[in-house]
């Protein structure tokens, strides 16, 4: 893989929740088709957004040591046995709470993003760097045809972003050196850190993620980053 | 991914050097157009031979603490050095020996393997279980097309097969049951070692890994395999 590039990089390494896919809408459409099922009558895009919510508190949690490792399948599983609580869905099956834990495994891409990967394919080493585990994201590679060369998750590192074993170790494991490797993320804190251990950095801004009510929120611009695309395949174009 | 077929198995790890890719035809065929390019004389099958022979004792070495942990492309440079000397073959810059070290990123598969691979990867996760390091194995993958769902290597674990590390390390990062992983290989110390750790076998034998000479010595059988295949396409056919 030669570094023929302007930026000098290798490897491409991708924030997959909210930057690869739209875990929202995936879990608002799943949940609303599940919820007729069942005949349940819950608010889907409050849950979504409840789910998410419970995210980095509990991540922190992790990575604070008040919990041991744990993965996010587990994590996710723990604020979801708070949220059929809060949102009265009660009386589900272990199976029945299993499959719809693993909604996360089932994920849609953001419409650019597919087309985007088989892009930049041909140049660069493509690979997840998320902390979603790495069964989460091989089935939902699998699920969404995402085109990845190698996945790498937290349970590969014990850690989870922004600690620094994370994109350290990545940089590592895809034996490059830092600043070959590329941190693709919607998420300024992500490029933010990448940036502090030596990464190249993409923000590729997906002012969907958190629904339309949120769009004028969403960061258009990061000082961190290197080059800022608008999807995926504006980055192709741009990484050449 | 339901486990209906009749293993109960939902994944499968592959041993890569020598049960997916046939490395001695891939050195030798590369070494022979390199060494017509600088005019060497070379025995390429000798020496394809001596590299591979240096391979389980260097790997030893790290196995019994007498190395610290160190990634085999690395452990492929220190026996390469080795045998420029012993093959008389002077003056090669940093890069040459770079990339003829790499020769390993560009081993072609068994004419069976990715159509073997491609049928089974609707079913089930197909995922590498080598000794080698991730980034050797990713670049493999691209160069060689093996239609991977996650690449797994030695440097996840810090352990080389057969440390039970590597077998149960995949166990957990595949997050399934030990029953429910099936390790494919050619190698029968490999087989038996992921069968005592719990994990579901395939023999797939590889009589020309040696060279046409040594067919006869290869395995037929293995005491420890759930399933012979005499191929990947007859592995895919016998897993349903």
């Amino acid at each position: 893989m030669p570094s023929s590039n302007r930026f000098g990089i290798k490897a491409l390494a991708f924030d997959v929740f909210g930057t690869v896919v739209d875990w929202r809408s995936s879990i608002i459409c799943e949940g609303a088709q599940w919820g007729r099922a069942k005949n349940l009558s819950v608010d889907w895009a409050a849950f979504a957004d409840r789910w998410r919510a419970g995210y980095m508190p509990t991540l922190n949690k992790v990575r604070t040591g008040a919990l041991p490792w744990t993965k996010l399948d587990a994590l996710h599983r723990s604020i979801l046995d708070e949220l059929l609580v809060e949102f009265k869905i009660p009386g589900l099956t272990e199976t029945e709470k299993d499959h719809w834990n693993r909604v996360w495994h089932r994920l849609a891409p953001w419409p650019d993003a597919v087309e985007g990967l088989e892009r930049m394919r041909p140049k660069y080493v493509l690979a997840t760097l998320s902390n979603g585990n790495l069964s989460l994201l091989t089935n939902m590679a699998k699920f969404s045809r995402l085109p990845w060369d190698a996945i790498l998750g937290g349970d590969l590192f014990r850690h989870y972003k922004p600690d620094r074993e994370v994109y350290l170790g990545a940089v590592d494991l895809l034996s490059v050196r830092p600043e070959e490797l590329m941190l693709v993320a919607a998420h300024p804190y992500d490029l933010e850190a990448a940036k502090s251990h030596g990464l190249s950095t993409a923000l590729v801004p997906r002012p969907m993620e958190y629904g339309p009510e949120k769009a004028a929120a969403a960061p258009t611009s990061c000082a961190a980053a290197d080059v800022t695309a608008k999807d995926f395949v504006e980055l192709a174009e741009k990484l050449g």
